[in-house]
């Protein structure tokens, strides 16, 4: 199976599992079963959950059943935190992958029980591991926890904005690196193979990844971003276009991807996994005259 | 250590891993940090962890510390429903437990990220009981996660209130059932006991304090409650006391208290356990006029 269809096919049996079925369990509420659905589609790139299964196969991926609803998990952990984030007390969105956002959909009360109910729905999943390799229930659920919650998780990050005085390094780490940590660690302990040597990958693929969503926020308007753009300039949110221009900011972006490639630690998949983050850094800079007049060569 | 204590101690290291530390991790956001701790307190009853814990004990309990992370999991996701549930968006309460609701305290932003936050900060800990009985994670992390989560947990349970035509069983056991029968399946669990005996006695006591909560709602003012008085008629919710009138309704209570004590599997401690349920149940009756004069020989 191709690894977008592998990975659609793990996150909708995530998704059924909390809508419930008309017999046993009774089926979740109806527009919570809808909400659940539509807050995961269309489903876009996928980027974190491609990025664990990469590593995953990268370690010699013993347990596909494993890798999948390892994979799952961080999906719907990064739909819940768009749902969350979208709503009227943050970004205020009314537009997210090009339609109408949970809130605006449905409502304020099911956005937030369903980003809830998202976050729950990545960890119920992962107890089901213990059917197949038992030992990697625990460090799974760690991984995840600790890049989703708090002090160092995506809800830290969000935290960050509250404040008057913020950390940066913090800020970008966990509001975007984590995400990127739990993809390429779960994806190591999904294989069987040491998280630890796993950090530094996924920190420096989050740190490009900011960059990069910098420079389009800077670049793009809203149609093309299928969301609100210009949102860091309107909430005084620190960019790196704003601090080190176009070309900088560009020439940061390449820098740190290089840096990425440099740091997956030796395994058996280790040229093929170069080869998809490669393939991804491409993807990755912004389709923009801006960028081409700031990049000499470009 | 007695109970309170002990769980109060489990509780906050729960909270004190999501604030980190001023070395590593790097501390949480100053905000975040102060409203995670306010979140869970004053603990009150803690009812929930207290029947977990008792549960525990009764099924001869083997591993203190599995039962108090389950313990502080169980009062986390309680209090991270409090903090959403208290949201503008749902009941718009300004006061819980006598002190202004974390959003009044804190803003609406925080508010959202703590729930979220205390939801993560459920699991996490439980990962952690893979160091001593790691057999008994992957049956946490379901139990938790079905009570807390879609289709059967509190999310669905507060998400039936969106709906026009509610499945009123599947809404009480949902909302107010799932965290008892979270706290009975996990006490065993954590004892190395077989959750499924377990579920009758939780599920007795979620309905024994529904009834308490609508006779709760229906009789007490705001400054009685340490909240908003009165939600149920002013949101137009099920409530047994507008079905079956004060009278009808510490009736049902008490019949549901007494079934409930009589489903107690057998196990070491029986008996501490059903003095336990008794003496709980003899605080769930409202002290107020309305029931003494609804109720003969009262």
């Amino acid at each position: 199976m191709p690894l977008k269809s592998r990975i659609a096919a793990a996150v909708s049996r995530s998704i059924r599992m909390g809508q419930g079925t008309r017999s046993d369990p009774p089926p979740a509420p109806a527009q919570l079963a809808a909400a659940l659905a539509y807050s995961v589609s269309p489903g876009g790139a996928r980027i974190r959950p491609t990025i664990l299964t990469g590593v995953a196969m990268a370690c010699g991926e013993d347990a596909a059943d494993v890798t999948d609803r390892a994979a799952a998990a961080l999906e719907l952990i990064h739909c819940a935190s768009l749902v969350h984030d979208d709503l009227p007390c943050f970004d205020d969105a009314d537009v997210r992958r090009g339609k109408p956002s949970v809130h605006r959909a449905f409502s304020e009360p099911l956005a937030v029980l369903t980003g809830d109910a998202l976050i729950v729905l990545a960890f119920e999943p992962l107890a089901g591991v213990a059917a197949t390799r038992p030992e990697r229930v625990a460090p799974l659920v760690r991984i995840l926890a600790q890049q989703t919650g708090s002090p160092r998780g995506i809800c830290a990050g969000q935290a960050w904005e509250s404040e008057a005085a913020v950390d940066l390094a913090a800020y970008h780490r966990a509001k975007t690196g984590a995400l990127f940590i739990a993809a390429t660690q779960m994806g190591a302990v999904a294989a069987g193979a040491d998280p630890a040597e796993w950090e530094e990958l996924g920190a420096r693929i989050g740190e490009a990844f900011q960059v990069a969503d910098d420079l389009r926020d800077a670049l793009f308007d809203e149609d093309a971003l299928g969301k609100p753009a210009g949102q860091d300039s309107l909430h005084g949110r620190p960019n790196a276009v704003a601090e080190l221009g176009v070309g900088g900011a560009v020439q940061r972006l390449r820098d740190t991807l290089a840096g990425a490639i440099a740091s997956i630690p030796s395994c058996p998949g280790e040229g093929a996994l170069a080869h998809m983050v490669q393939a991804y850094s491409e993807k990755l800079v912004p389709q923009h005259p801006a960028v081409r007049n700031a990049v000499p060569g470009e």
